[in-house]
């Protein structure tokens, strides 16, 4: 505490995110980073563009990004816009939709920057418990609110909703924002951008971190009506009037370029995620659904903190979250054929009882 | 306006910063750029770090590049903050240390931006005239606040205040943060950063986007003591996790391995400067004392947005705030000779009565 801080400051409690071990030094399937590369034609459109320019500021209004992510979705460029990661417009949204007269509706088991967001900006809200299979119930969120946002598939359980839930979501909840968090969309799920045209109170974000491969640029955007994408603006232009560097804007419209290249990374991706989820089960892991590029997985014989711990001591890092409901689960990235095996590997060797694959 | 803004979003009035013109169509002298480009160390260092692991999330506590500042201003890693450009950190301040009990104080004409972060944050300001020659008074900002914030030099004046003056101001609200806003120090004033040791209610805002060339990479920093970092980081890390790319963190760790080259460029723009101003007075402008990279202008035959359209029309671009008490002057950037060459010749054709330098 400092008597400096002002009573926002004081009361926060930071959002934690996974560990960043030095490079190389182990295998990192903690932050649900891409395993592959990102494009070759990004890497190269970067490299361009890293010349005498960078003394000028970029675009505010990234309008060719814009424009690549409206033409990739069949979208205006008023439909669309873009930030310093999903992060970054996650927090915009919250000061740009919702208030403080009710609260904000999340999951009780869900991305846990989201009650971060919340207490940042003095916002109150109410989280609505999973069902006992992890599922969410669009019907319990027929209650007073200010807006609903919710990831899907969600995270850290890996399960998607249907697009007639969403529906429910959106009809139950004319009058407010509904947000849905489409970071992990590209792996499995039902995309809810369809439905934009037809629901105002539709806001869909995405990522280049996870399909895309490019965690390390810091690109999200939102794809929304133009009403709801002017009020993300009002609040950014408020904020900081270029958020997105020159190489990241380049970086992010080459990546629009190459659709192919992200469809295929996506089909390994897949593949190696159903491939580790079949082995994990016979090693005696309870896995859930997972339509993202993780697993979220539980065994009956070892606690997830000692599972968690003895990955760590052979090299392996994954993610375990001290919470209630979740305490006896890792999340696992799904990362190369390689990788994969070096997680079966260790996993035999630590679980009791387990004589082989 | 929306059914779906928040109240917040719908009060806001948001910053318009100067128009990016596509590159190369006009002499640009409005946003306050460097005319010259970044260092080559720093384009290398990007261009080396363009690859693969671009996949992976950036460092979240940028340490190499907080240490690579603290080295060069003989501080602790703790004293130091990074930002999405010195915007986002200006952001993050009024949030960490202005509290709603009592106004923000800053001058009446300075960085139009302040008042547009105190909407966002719901925070009361109250504005302190300059006097009749554009000068900060200290002795006016004796008077309950919940912290002040000014540029040295000031903007869009480019009058710089003396660190005795400085000094009265920490001394006299030595219970709430003062932030001193160093965006232009390098062009000529004297900095605060000597004074961080002896005042914990000191907080010291850099850029890169000036003298250091770097506008389209979006880097600045904070320096203070650390119970000031740390409030930064508390509001930073409940609102994004990683503000700051890969490519920015090794770009502006290199620029501080290069001060040479900052240095030699700096000199430039300081004889420039000196020698546009002696010019313009000679063309019977009144051109304020500038310590920074650009001239505050006015002239008494002709109103300042009608030279800012005439030069507009010559394709030279400068920029005018339709603001009181500043609404007959012009903020010029300082760019290359040849550019002020331009500028000057653009300003003999536009007078009337001018025959010649």
């Amino acid at each position: 505490m400092s008597i400096f801080w002002s009573s926002t400051a004081a009361a926060l409690t930071p959002y934690v995110p996974g560990e960043q071990p030095a490079e190389g030094s182990m295998i990192k399937l903690n932050t649900n980073e891409n395993p592959y590369p990102p494009s070759p034609v990004v890497l190269e459109a970067i490299r361009r563009a890293v010349d005498g320019n960078l003394r000028l500021y970029p675009d505010p209004n990234a309008s060719r990004l814009t424009a690549a992510i409206a033409a990739r979705f069949a979208l205006t460029p008023g439909e669309v816009f873009v930030g310093n990661g999903s992060d970054e417009i996650l927090a915009f949204a919250f000061q740009a939709f919702f208030d403080r007269d009710q609260p904000v509706l999340f999951p009780d088991v869900t991305y846990s920057f989201y009650s971060v967001y919340a207490n940042l900006f003095n916002l109150p809200f109410t989280t609505v418990p999973l069902d006992g299979q992890f599922r969410i119930l669009p019907a319990d969120y027929q209650r007073p609110n200010s807006g609903i946002i919710l990831p899907n598939p969600n995270a850290p359980t890996a399960i998607g909703l249907p697009l007639r839930q969403i529906r429910e979501l959106l009809e139950g909840n004319a009058g407010h924002v509904v947000i849905v968090d489409e970071a992990y969309i590209d792996f499995g799920g039902e995309s809810a951008v369809p439905l934009i045209a037809e629901y105002p109170n539709l806001l869909v974000i995405h990522t280049l971190s996870k399909s895309r491969s490019l965690a390390g640029l810091r690109v999200g955007y939102a794809l929304g009506q133009p009403e709801l994408i002017e009020g993300l603006n009002r609040v950014k232009n408020s904020f900081n009037s270029y958020t997105l560097d020159r190489l990241a804007l380049v970086g992010a419209e080459a990546s629009f370029m190459d659709e192919a290249y992200t469809r295929s990374n996506i089909t390994r991706i897949v593949q190696t995620r159903e491939n580790t989820r079949s082995a994990l089960e016979r090693l005696g892991f309870s896995v859930t659904d997972s339509e993202a590029n993780f697993l979220f997985v539980s065994h009956p014989a070892m606690p997830a903190p000692v599972i968690f711990r003895k990955l760590r001591e052979q090299g392996i890092l994954v993610r375990y979250f001290d919470k209630p409901r979740i305490d006896d689960y890792l999340r696992i990235t799904v990362g190369t054929d390689t990788e994969m095996a070096a997680l079966l590997k260790a996993m035999v060797e630590i679980l009791p009882d387990t004589d082989s694959l």
